[in-house]
């Protein structure tokens, strides 16, 4: 049975910062820049869902696209759009650096349990134009 | 002599949210929707600045494009990017909703007196891949 | 009271043929080559409506977005979506080559009389990344 | 020898429907929504072809990227580009779902056979701005 | 009879350098900066040409798309693609620069007689993803 | 420990063109077609690096982007940028077709031992929107 990969791109809006408590105001600035900015600063985010599994011999489909971006948005752009990741988001826990890096992973984890008959293969985030992560479960 | 148009791009990342002071959180959320979260949320802002004018007969130029890029980011977009627009900007009135259309206004303002040799034509401001609005000054 | 423009996004994807009934199959391949292909063809259309009007001293918009949005799908890519262009759609009079310039007169004379307080300025249909029309009313 | 992955970008567009004969056809719109109007719909598609190999070290090239245009056109996008993918092409099976997981692996299968010294690695398939497939011959 | 504008997009890569005769090296660079490397650089560039009409009752044609292609690439991609703009063009006139703003003017002027049945509205030229210059033959 | 990868993008135009020395004039010209013009020609090019490793638990960093960026732009698009690569970049070694091939490698080999607390996983170049070349140290 071929293995085919899909992926379905969702987008969401949001804002965030990032900033360590335990550290002082300059080391916060040294270390994230203009990132650190108290008042928050914000990025639209491309969110590309890839899983992996066999076509269906009578559908053609690894999975419905339209289902996976039912799946994404319920459970994951719904819930991140035109927020603050840093204090609105349940799934985001309090103290983690919404960095894309710890996105992609907080993203894999809640995704995970969510599909059937194919599996996940990789979140990637895209941050800015200049800027993405990717996650596979390693 | 040949009238040409220049466009440089620049980018920002900012925060914001669409809120009246005046109004009921319930009329806010009804008219902003998701905009009015009270966290704020973000965009990757792309900002393209069109001047005017006959190119020199030496140089070839409207203007020098990277000194245009350097007038941008001295007067818009290093004040802009990664900041709060209700907050943090000086140049934009406080009370002045920060929506893409008000923001190409005070971009224009800000920009046209910085200008020589050539005229400011358009400022269009990207706030995501289905919004964009443009201001001629008129 | 500045004039300023606001464009928004759509998408729409459709199968279409070029063909002129009153022509041999010989003539339609010699005018539309492989656009005449009996069978049809297909595209992802991006359309651009662009309305212009001064920005609510409260709100700031020219107009929401996202009634921008409900409008032009209700009118035009909800009925043109995943449809023939050619057979399907009820205000494309049959006979009428739905060619992107032809496509730009007809959304237009769709949308212009659902704006309220701003006015249409232009319909810009993207049939492909190399070709795309666009209609002013004019 | 270094192992460098080379790919090539090809476009075509098409009409397509997704439709299974043994299935009312009520059961065909629960499964494939708009995706089953019977008279079709249609895509611009992109395709990216991926092969591996070791850099020629004269040249400097895995293959020359005009060669492999020639020959991705000749075996793959001139049948397929103007074309109905359910009706006009000879090497997709009828019956066979045109889903872009299937057309990733019967592309595959056309063109693997086709390149000399150097591997096919991967056909990515992108049917909107939202959805690609991608086969790696598994 | 509506009007309406019709854009072809074609492509060139090209090398080129910023430089004046009179002036000496250190004048070059004061002005020019790294576009005045004596050893060339260079481009992707993408030209549209927009040109303006009517669109023909029968065909729905304000021009036929691919014989406007196969116009801009005779008469002015096929003669700058993989060339070297300072010196291999014989229609860039010696000591005028190959700036961008200054490449559309030329264009222009190559490309205006050519037209029948529709005139030319505008040529737009893209250098970089940051920068890109239109003429309307003012 | 969760492994993500992060990458970065850059960008940098410059000329080139392919040619053997050993061969002649016509046998450059049947290998590599245009890219043999003698004057030269050029590209947009853009670079994407990505690093592996894990998130660190504080900064929530696999690498401080802008330091990523920092290091990219010292060791190789500074240098690159507005360059011949045949010509003017010393760690091209002489007699190397600067194929986009073998840019990565070169790139890679120069990258590799400058990255501390994460690895090098991919070197990717795009010549132009049809060509791209990827290399992963294997």
């Amino acid at each position: 049975m071929p293995l085919v990969y899909l992926t379905r791109v969702e987008r969401f809006n949001a804002a965030h910062k990032l900033w360590v408590d335990d550290w002082s105001e300059e080391k916060n600035f040294e270390e994230f820049g203009k990132c650190a900015n108290k008042n928050w600063h914000g990025h639209n985010y491309t969110l590309l869902v890839t899983v992996k599994g066999s076509p269906d011999p009578i559908t053609g489909f690894v999975i419905d696209a339209k289902y996976l971006s039912k799946l994404i948005r319920e459970h994951i752009t719904d819930k991140l759009d035109h927020c603050n990741l840093n204090l609105d988001v349940d799934f985001i826990p309090k103290g983690t650096q919404a960095t894309t890096e710890n996105l992609c992973i907080i993203i894999w984890q809640q995704l995970q349990t969510k599909l059937q008959n194919c599996r996940l293969h990789c979140i990637k985030l895209i941050e800015t134009e200049n800027i993405y992560a990717e996650y596979y479960g390693e």
